[in-house]
């Protein structure tokens, strides 16, 4: 068997055996609204249901864990995943070959939404809502104070922003328009710490008082502080590439 | 061998060899800046890069085939996706148990959006750019004179106009916030189709005089022609729900 007939048997372009046994699975998740509570019927069981051999539903389930709709919990079997279908970097910002541009571009789409959250957050959040919220935020001081890298709660708090919208497709969004955070905080080394824990506080604290337009506000400023930073660091970077070493 | 001990095999969240090796794969993609061109080194150079047997090559290939990060051309072999790591319904909408709520989330996030998307598009694009955007837009005119479906093509309208705001993120985001569109053309059974067909032309020739002004509003009324329909049915449906048959 040479390699590329090993590969044509993966085939997903024209729908192999097991891709479209994957697609009957999932429809079975979504007819059925199984949830993350749900285990996943056995594989025999599959296989009868669906007339295949168990070999083909183990490759279709293969296929639904490397997308995220299952996931293996050890010891316990297979499941649907808790968010299914949803995965991280779900764009391929990853493979984007120049990775200051999709951060200078994905802080304009930002700028442009996340004020908009803010306000719609201080519009809809309940008692609960703002009681994650004030946790996120406290948590996101507590790495910048410890000299953590706050990059992951940062985006956690953002989200947590994003619920108290009560918008089922706002908080989906922010990880991937934050994608760029991780980079962002590595090229200030922190430079914004103090203006962050002001910031959030801020944006917190508009929120909770229910006050849409300072919400708003505060949001504006605080991502433009980072746009304006990252603005000055790339246009550095840029201008030392093109000066040579 | 039981069902458990099968499923077991798969195991992603403890990151299997396989998975390790996907891992591996895709950074080397991400590092040599591989494109939909390049084709993938065969398995057994792979096998000898990665110090693992081919049999785990094989695993890892088809993992990054579900994630479209790769994938198989007939007789050709396997090659770079076009957008690596891109897949469609990549926030698993499909899986949403109430998909009228998420259109009416959905079309929230479009208002905000995609006037700003225009504004933006008739200040940066260029000649090329119009030219597109015209022919896709007859496209659309096309299918509803003729009464077929328009909404696929009517997604791609408005990436067309995403396109000409030149930013590297916008036209990802506009096949996800346009995920319900299908979904709205079947409940309004192309009642806004006169409309439709008037309100992107606005909007196409707004862009193509760069009028910024004039191409959000148009936008904006565009979308909130689609957004107080979609509100009605849905207003409806939901009144026929509790009141029972």
């Amino acid at each position: 068997m040479t390699n590329e007939d090993v590969f044509e048997t993966i085939k997903t372009k024209e729908a192999s055996l097991p891709e479209r046994t994957a697609e009957q699975i999932s429809r079975l998740i979504r007819e059925q609204q199984l949830t993350s509570e749900d285990k996943l019927p056995s594989e025999s069981e599959l296989a009868e249901l669906l007339h295949v051999g168990r070999g083909t539903i183990r490759e279709g389930v293969k296929l639904l864990v490397a997308r995220n709709v299952l996931e293996i919990r050890r010891g316990k079997g297979t499941y649907i995943a808790p968010n299914p279908g949803e995965i991280s970097d779900p764009l391929g910002f990853a493979y984007c070959p120049d990775q200051l541009r999709l951060a200078m571009d994905l802080v304009e789409i930002r700028r442009q939404m996340e004020p908009w959250v803010a306000r719609m957050a201080a519009e809809h959040a309940d008692a609960e809502d703002i009681r994650q919220l004030r946790e996120s935020c406290s948590v996101v001081e507590q790495d910048i104070l410890s000299e953590r890298d706050h990059s992951h709660n940062d985006v956690l708090f953002h989200v947590a922003i994003a619920k108290c919208t009560h918008n089922l497709v706002v908080p989906k969004l922010i990880p991937i328009i934050t994608y760029a955070v991780k980079l962002f905080v590595s090229l200030t080394e922190s430079r914004l710490r103090m203006e962050t824990i002001v910031g959030h506080r801020e944006i917190l604290e508009a929120i909770s008082d229910r006050d849409g337009q300072r919400a708003e506000k505060a949001m504006e400023q605080h991502i433009e502080h980072n746009r304006a930073l990252l603005q000055e660091i790339v246009s550095k970077l840029k201008q030392e590439e093109t000066d040579g070493p």
